[in-house]
């Protein structure tokens, strides 16, 4: 039995608030379960200099928690001078999430960052923070084609994420914290809409896995995301 | 005329929304008008070095702007590096602020962290990260002399800020985005329930102004002052 | 009866010493009782990124304390890596009141830099700062018309500063360091010769303060900037 | 065709080679073709504050790359003032990595310390580093069980790391780097000589990927792991 | 000839001004030509980390250049966020020469901290450094000892450094800013009075130079030395 | 007797391996006894903002220690955030020394980098960096002239450098780290091959010491660097 008495393949209850905040080209609240994110999405002309005059853009990820997005509170990152491993690794992985679902040269040469900040955290951050991006990124491309400076839409695919691991030898969907700081095992699944990965990633965290676990969680994954994207077509109006 | 339509004395509409997460002791979403700040109030047993074992407490504020909470996107602080300048005048008015109306010994030997971070900012961030930072603090001392961690109430008085200024050469209660940016001078006042200064700041932003200018800032203060209070004391069920 | 036997309304014996040091183009050693504060005027060609090409120019402050200017030795800025938050405090507020005095369109494309170095220590070293500036500025200006690179004089008034508070329930002008360290609230008011306020700014210390205390203190500052606008323009041959 | 002329499960030339240098409890040069990358393991019994008196010891891993190991050279982080997201990252998962073959309490309150540092790049740097690091650890047990510092040893599996990718279509072992910057998706493996999976890790870096596809590289990460096992169990004279 | 007119062994007019602050143990103003450098002396008790319990003292040396010491403005290193290369090896050199005359087991367990702040530059100024901690260690030493808290003088003998280099063609001794620009090699000396070398340092700056050359300039430095050291037996009453 | 038996005026076995990566347009493995240290030379065409367009270019030198390549391990500089006062200091004395050895004009607006990573320390790593860096900064500009991108060979001269020390009493050539560590003084020289000193530092660490030592420990770097210069020149196939 989960501790939220969740099926294994139950997701939390989801939501995406869009228009949370007025002055982002795109902005979103996402919600599962308790973990809430605020992502919103920004349109910059100025490039990153490596990237300029190739006629293509560039979309990146920024991460943060509020210091009492937790049970406990975390150090202010701008006030130990630096970004923590943890966030680094995160932000990472949400840009590239994201660049795999837009034609860079079809975005021209702007740059869109999503900055996802965590308002509140029950496990699942990264994962609401990439789900929640590509509404925020669809939002803001929205608004791009409305007002004209986009032709073609950039946009080619749907991405969402999910957590799933081994919680007391079950493999189970979209971990909450009491699941998370306790599973086996546990991985992050990066999905389009059309049937493909754009990242697997599964670790052990105290015991190792064989491949038939690595394989259920994928299936789990693809369970997951589809209820997500469909959550995601609706914010976005579509 | 003001931007906003608003009379001279009028403050934007504004509430204090209690628990807006769930983690921390104390915790508002602080509003006035179209800014955004939620505060939470973390306490902790372990005291900053200098004040270890002395028999009282501290309470001490954070501040930080999400990084498209205004017009166009502020880099974040934390991938900067540190933080800036009025990032740390501001979090130090807020420690000042509220250190005033608590009496630290009855606190006893623990700390009170307020953090003050802004989900949306249209003008007055740091008065209402104050006003917002007493209702969470609040919240978070009843909890302690519910829980039996205090027998006498450390909170000596209430606190609330407001900025005015003199807008095309009126002087305004609580500036917005769009009169903040171009005021000739602009002020803020923190004060007391029971009608004293806790601080007064006016700054020339682009033309200096007379004691008489000054005295209408300072009374303009008090009358909206008297409004946050009521709204605090709602706010936290008093 | 104040410690140092002055009477409430009574500055320390105060002096500018111009050309103190011979590379800057204005250079003051500025003295309030013990305080000896080294100001330099930095002419410079190089404006900051943002205000390049608009025809205007920009004043800005610095300030630091020596490691030993103070009764104990504070540890140095530099090797901890960072400026702290009264440090940045004070050198935003230096900036803030020289550029109140000045034509920034008429000083033309260059940035002057007023470098506030504390010698020693005693109390007031922002508002020695700030009055020692006005005298390096002046200087740096002066000698920009006699070389022919200013046709016209860019300031446009004259800027004192000065700390009054209330000590053992006696508003009093000028605090020193017995006093500024148990003062009950305190202040720095900069003031103009023309009779204007630039910045306002009292806080609470331990208690606070009503509008009357808030006046009399004003008062005071007024009586004080009068002998330091005079001892200003003594300093620059006026 | 791979550009080496390989098989695509054939690894590149691969050597451990142990005692690289004199000083480290655990040294060994690991190399992958071109890569090569200083593995060295130094026991410390200096735990981390969070882990002291708990009665377990714990395994960290630190990663660089010397300036100049790369094709152009990067700048030296040392200098920068931080580590790359990517080094993060990277050090990150060689501490995961080795974490998962060991006992911490049967290694005592003692730590290890993992420094894998790039002499030359040639592709799969990090999986290098995690097969070298499992020889370094290997050799700094073996010393502490030869004097008699453990009685029982901790090491509980063998562990060994490898990247595999998608290249021009077909999925192929042990990138090099003219492989591992063209290609479609690339992922990295962790397993252990027991037949598990410790981290499991692939990103689309062009084109997403399929399930079908996951596995295959699965299948070749097993592959080649199994070659690796045995060359390190020749390394550490076993 | 030289710039200055001075023959070539000739060291500009020097002085050293005893308490030119009032807070610290130690204070001296050291003077050579235009070179002018505050040098206080901090005593505290408060040990670093790892020479805590072994019945030794510490002596310590910083150094920095206030901005505008020099022709054109240089950036604040605390601004900047780090000292510079040449701070750093400027300070390392200050402690060594110092700690060469003390016995640290005679001084106790204590520090003493020399600050050395640059507030005018015209070349030499960490000989000027140098020569001008020994005067304020000195009376750092004697306050200890009127105080009673050494029975027994610490201070085995007396250092004091100076500049020499080459200067178109001839050895000089403690050369100025004009000198020191365009030398083709130019050194430190650190002598003790006792006749020995504590540092002894040249670099070819622009020409290398042979044994002779570098004779020589020994022979200037202990020329110059024993005038400062009678001009420090001065400074400190003896 | 020193520890390793050798004569006073002998050097430890030393070996220049040349290419010993692969990327770099220069490489070597320099070692003298335990102490090796790998030295690249990277040519760049980007200059330091300060050099652009004045017809010369830049010889550059950095220096980093892996963590494991002492007795103890170190912490990573890199991880720490920032460079120390010692590798500061060394960096800045290998540009000095390789710069005496090359025309900047005839180089062309070109830098290089000598990157000088410590595999294994055992005393004289800085000596052995320059040394290697000359080798290294040969191979790279025999590349440049090969490849036709240089007409004139800019090297001059040929520069070696080794240290000197008096150990128990005895001026010997080339400490090992067992001799350093109790070294009563001890210098490093730098000379070059047509019989000039480049730079010549020595320093007391535990007693003064006298102008003959001085001396002779000069006479023990000219014999000590003529076996360097060989070695260089067979390294570089000259």
């Amino acid at each position: 039995m989960r501790p939220s008495g969740r099926a294994p393949d139950e997701l939390r209850p989801l939501s995406f608030e869009p228009g949370f905040t007025k002055h982002a080209e795109g902005s979103v609240l996402a919600t599962f379960g308790d973990t809430k994110v605020l992502v919103t999405a920004s349109v910059e002309t100025n490039l990153p200099p490596w990237l300029r005059g190739k006629g293509k853009g560039w979309v990146t990820g920024e991460y943060g928690m509020l210091p009492r997005s937790t049970h406990t509170r975390g150090n202010r990152e701008a006030a130990r001078g630096k970004q923590g491993g943890r966030t680094v690794e995160i932000q990472r992985l949400i840009g590239r999430a994201l660049r795999a679902c837009i034609d860079l040269e079809k975005l021209g040469e702007r740059q869109i960052v999503l900055d996802c900040d965590v308002i509140q955290a029950d496990g699942g951050t990264r994962t609401t923070s990439i789900s929640g991006a590509w509404v925020a990124l669809r939002l803001a491309v929205d608004g791009l084609i409305e007002a004209g400076h986009l032709e073609e839409d950039p946009i080619t695919d749907q991405v969402a994420a999910v957590s799933c691991g081994v919680y007391e030898g079950t493999p189970v969907l979209d971990l909450d914290y009491p699941e998370d700081s306790t599973a086996g095992s546990d991985g992050n699944f990066v999905l389009t809409a059309s049937g493909n990965i754009v990242e697997a990633q599964v670790s052990a965290e105290g015991e190792t896995f064989d491949q038939e676990a690595l394989l259920r969680l994928m299936r789990l994954a693809e369970i997951g995301c589809k209820e997500i994207f469909a959550a995601q077509l609706k914010a976005t109006g579509r």
